[in-house]
């Protein structure tokens, strides 16, 4: 017979059961933290429409999209959950409670060119609060306590969430008769880390804009400080459109709730240079970085959109978001060996039979599953060496012997793989020892 | 702006929030009880190469596949999860410790003509443990007792899981010298339950059997009484092919095992009918039947398998799996209202102002978070009666408001959405009673 050769396709992440089960641990934490705020969890087809899903799509989406015919259907997979966010909350808009908060947690796919650390099938972990008509400015708020609350949850201590109002960008360059030139200019902004400040000076005098203003620009993205400093400084740069002025104000209040939700001051700031792409936000924006693990870029970003589906209703759905690119943050966790995860296996014991007999070995581990211990028997014959080998490599904390002496005198022995410590023990007492 | 209409395909199950609640419940507890017995996560692609994928399908699997090109590449979209699980143990053999046993619980795509009940977008939650070059006949009872835990937790009591030993059928066809009639036969048996055993036999004699061979296969499939008697019926019928002998003595093992396991004689029996397709498995079958809700058909089938990879590799890689069809499952049990879980919202709070100012709202919010109690602040401005459906709509079980009175006497108030009960609380008691 021929035979086929197995493989699976680059930009596809799998991974051995011992990373997975760290994965999976992340990011059953994630959905938990999510779930702690009343999020609501829907799940929406990985197959769409293709007219459905690429209502607004175009550029660069567009090309990285899977899309493939099936009967007469032009069918497209999911590249991102907020468009079937939008679709599905038109969809069953009558059936749905607003503000409408809904975590969903899939793979969507991009068919980007593979390279390390980019992947073409990945999970986002995204959350979504949806007013009808209006939304509140406090959900904003509500957004850095979510983040905070989930990496803290994955156990980092150091990380801060930067946040900026993308109204204060726009009231700036209003203000400086720039409008047409803000993309470019935002552009270099954003290479500031990369390139340094002369650089950011000299391609923006490239793009044929006088000194005057420049040095506004400049003066802008440099204000640092504490927050409360930085929201003074921007303050008495006296810029007086309306919309700088609301940005600001929104801001403010974003701050000031931000701590009233818990979160500490030295895990979020004010960043003003943050913009996350020009057309899709209109007020908060956020970023979040591992402070010990900048070059990750990004753990979790989002916010602010005025609109949520003005493709396929005229309802104004208001929203604010945030989402974590989970697959390659795991990559790059693990890649960096900081992932936090302390359960490395699944089961906690592994019964070994010394006889031929498995009953007694099958009773135990019966008894210890009736006690939520997540157990299992070695049930083929191989020698006493392959069966530890076996827990050894699968990392299970525990292996219970029983032989002939244990099952005469009612007790299994227990042997600690970590320390190697062995003791003979009453099931009960096994029980209690491993809960 | 044209409005495109939202719409999702025909065949792709989209729940709302309360019902996927109970779907996402359902699932975690199918998760849970696979994790108590060991089984270790994988997560293979959705997306696999055509070649891969289809290496072994052909006729009624080949038509329903979605395939498509993008770029260089022939794709598919996986159509179960036996097939990865295949490739992945291949793929990895050197990496993995036997016997490797795995859960994989994710989305499969078939393009079947939609009609009620029937998916093109479903779970299936499996799992298989394949031996390395053997596996030991006890695995074969630690499948029912899987399928007992699992169904348990789900919250049924009345359901029999079948069992059968496929080598007994084909023991059987040996003897008859009916080898080449036995899928004909097998496929008329199948129907017993529809047309009857007058109009079985009448089928059988169609094929142009003679009446003493359609004599014993009747005895067979009629064989009854407990489980034991039945054994011991076919155990004097005195076949005598030795398929037929391995098969009962594997039977008799299996039985044996599973009553140690803990499955009591009321949750399973001996179904000398059940053949389930007859090119796959090879020993060991079972179906599982909520008795009240037989219509469903079999909830959680599968069965023993010689060799899960031969057009993959030369290694005899013999194995033993379940699969439970989730979203057809929960999408009968739904229509059934047959649904057992008890949590039908995230949030156990909303917390509701009565004042303009949110602060002490998200505050209290805030620290039953931190004591785990999924919680939510209503943070728009409406009427107090639009917050109170909005926990009503939600099934949210508490509402704690907080307005001027509370906030001064340092107390909230707790309301009990079911009985409607309303009482004045320390916070640390409100975090005691519903804890």
């Amino acid at each position: 017979m021929n035979k086929i050769e197995p493989r699976t396709l680059p930009g596809f992440m799998e991974l051995l059961p011992k990373e997975q089960i760290l994965f999976n641990q992340m990011k059953e934490k994630i959905q938990k933290s999510y779930e702690k705020f009343g999020f609501l969890p829907i799940d929406t087809p990985i197959i769409e429409m293709a007219d459905v899903l690429l209502a607004k799509a175009g550029g660069e989406t567009e090309k990285q999209i899977y899309r493939f015919q099936k009967g007469e259907n032009d069918l497209t997979l999911r590249f991102d959950l907020t468009v079937p966010l939008a679709k599905y909350v038109t969809e069953y808009y009558n059936d749905l409670s607003f503000p409408f908060r809904r975590y969903q947690i899939g793979k969507v796919y991009r068919g980007e060119r593979p390279q390390k650390g980019r992947f073409r099938e990945f999970y986002q972990c995204d959350i979504d609060i949806i007013g009808d008509g209006e939304l509140s400015i406090i959900n904003d708020a509500e957004m850095p306590s979510v983040i905070y609350n989930t990496i803290k949850e994955l156990g980092f201590e150091d990380f801060t969430i930067c946040m900026n109002n993308r109204k204060l960008l726009t009231g700036l360059f209003e203000e400086l008769e720039l409008q047409n030139e803000s993309v470019e200019v935002m552009r270099i902004i954003d290479k500031l880390d990369k390139i340094g400040k002369e650089n950011v000076i000299a391609c923006i005098k490239d793009l044929g804009i006088e000194d005057k203003k420049i040095d506004t620009i400049i003066k802008f993205i440099e204000i640092d400080g504490t927050t409360d400093e930085k929201l003074q400084k921007v303050e008495d740069l006296n810029i007086s459109t309306e919309t700088f002025k609301t940005g600001l104000e929104e801001l403010k209040q974003v701050v000031n709730y931000v701590r009233n939700f818990g979160v500490p001051d030295n895990n979020f700031k004010v960043d003003f240079t943050i913009a996350r792409g020009l057309d899709y936000y209109t007020g908060t924006v956020y970023e979040t970085f591992l402070n010990e693990y900048r070059e990750i870029g990004s753990v979790c970003s989002g916010g602010r959109y005025d609109n949520l589906a003005e493709y396929y209703t005229d309802k104004k759905l208001p929203g604010v978001g945030i989402s974590i690119g989970f697959t390659r943050l795991f990559y790059k966790l693990n890649e960096l060996q900081a992932i936090k995860e302390e359960n490395k296996s699944i089961s906690k014991v592994l019964v070994i039979s010394m006889i031929e007999d498995k009953s007694k070995a099958i009773e135990v581990a019966t008894i210890l599953r009736k006690n939520n211990i997540p157990t299992e028997v070695y049930l083929e014959e191989k020698k006493i060496k392959a069966k530890f080998k076996y827990a050894d490599k699968l990392l299970i904390p525990y292996v219970i012997v029983i032989g002939e002496d244990e099952i005469a005198n009612n007790v299994v022995t227990l042997k600690n793989m970590q320390t190697g410590e062995q003791e003979t023990l009453k099931l009960e007492d096994v029980i209690n020892k491993i809960k």
